[in-house]
């Protein structure tokens, strides 16, 4: 049986995957790309190593990154998608329809024409015509962004590593000055079993620039640590509270799993002041 | 380096630790029992190479496992601990001040013995003068137990594997029979990522013999699939609500996180009819 070691050096337990079929394994110009098959999660997309979406479990992801900040913003309308080459992101986003417009920015476009290639189901939504695609630097984009942007997801990979300069102060300045008076920024931010300090430290960052931010988890099995969290810059909107107007057809999220989703406040006050004992 | 390949057959990842040293390895009449330390987790207790605790994480699984039911029953007085022999749950169920006799079965002294040497802060409440330690079957005990008991608590190994006859409706039947009108029980039930069909197994042998049955869930970075369920089979109370006079110190257990950790009904209810499509 040939198996995939998981390479993430800072996760305390190593994960690996039994490989029925290697499809892809390149290196581009920023990263090495492979894609195999296995056969409990179908396809997976690993990228330097770190295993990205697999078909079965990408939903939770996906869902959980998007709709969170989309259902608790009244009518978004202009998005801004910094990574996700593989198109889940930009999928979930097209559900809503106010939608009018979604900046695609992936630096990579290896990863958009494999995923279009392995992963048509995740990559779907990439030839909307409301989907411009811009293969650029993310954090170039929003810095020469004037204030018209409704809300920016990043769908980076890890935070330690080539996407690190999308998780420092002066990139939350440039996306805070981009958006719009409702508007607000989510990210992935790590595991709260794993990478506490990570957390704590995006939190703390996202503080200094936004008078709103919160931290909310989502079970995902495929990342290490997998009590994975998403964190919330806002310029005025409570994202606790859903606003849309609009149904969507999600396949884990609903209004319940927003509400309970969000840290309680009395463990989100000992995260941050460093005294939760594990 | 010294790694541990953890041997779960029924995981579709397999996990991998450090091992800085082992402690403990040798057979019981019932099981491989091994003892290791992880520059991570601190010490680890394994059983039939599958990881049963580990002294940073396991406050997660214990508090989860027992203060659910706990909470929801107005007065706890005689409470059954059937397996978990680290003693992690008899800890936290002692936390309870009405609590006046733990009746704890474990079939394999061993494990607690090596607990008490190794984990002296998870075996702490063994030695307590309101628990008595009974090393025999925990179904023989229930089956012949009359009606007494206000809560029983499975703390097995994994269901597939010599746990299972704690799983059966002959089992629930023992059960339900030893427990007062206001009785509870709940264990564990598997991770909803990898073992949805377990869970649902679980849910419908209780649905057959308890009128009030739930689903609630943890996140556990070191249990296979680490979104752990925790079935509930009631007699008559709604495990949702809280109902406990006394304030308990946990360190992640609250009255937020007992309510966020109930499946959202909607969920509840497309998992059981088998619509949840992952």
């Amino acid at each position: 049986m040939i198996r995939f070691f998981e390479k993430d050096p800072y996760a305390p337990i190593q994960y690996t995957y039994e490989v029925s079929k290697i499809l892809y394994h390149k290196r581009s110009e920023f990263q090495d790309i492979m894609v195999f098959e296995n056969p409990h999660f179908g396809k997976i997309l690993v990228l330097d190593g770190v295993v990205q979406i697999t078909e079965k479990d990408e939903l939770f992801y996906h869902e959980m990154l998007t709709h969170v900040v989309m259902c608790s913003h009244p009518e978004p309308k202009k998005v801004v998608v910094i990574g996700g080459g593989d198109g889940g992101t930009v999928r979930e986003v097209l559900k809503h329809k106010s939608v009018e417009k979604v900046y695609f920015i992936e630096i990579d476009e290896d990863v958009i024409k494999v995923s279009q290639k392995y992963f048509p189901r995740v990559a779907c939504g990439i030839t909307d015509k409301r989907v411009q695609i811009k293969c650029m630097d993310g954090a170039e984009f929003v810095k020469r962004r004037s204030a018209d942007i409704d809300l920016v997801i990043v769908d980076s990979t890890d935070i330690i590593g080539f996407a690190k300069s999308l998780f420092t102060k002066k990139f939350f300045h440039s996306v805070k000055n981009c958006l719009t008076r409702d508007g607000m920024y989510v990210s992935l931010s790590e595991s709260l079993h794993f990478h506490k300090d990570i957390v704590i430290g995006v939190q703390e960052t996202l503080r200094s620039v936004f008078p709103i931010v919160d931290l909310y988890t989502a079970p995902i099995a495929t990342y290490a640590g997998n009590w994975w969290t998403f964190s919330i810059g806002s310029k005025q909107l409570d994202p606790r509270e859903i606003r849309t107007k609009h149904k969507i057809r999600c396949r884990y999220y609903s209004d319940e799993i927003h509400s309970n989703a969000f840290l309680p406040r009395s463990m989100y006050q000992r995260l941050m002041t460093r005294k939760l004992d594990w």
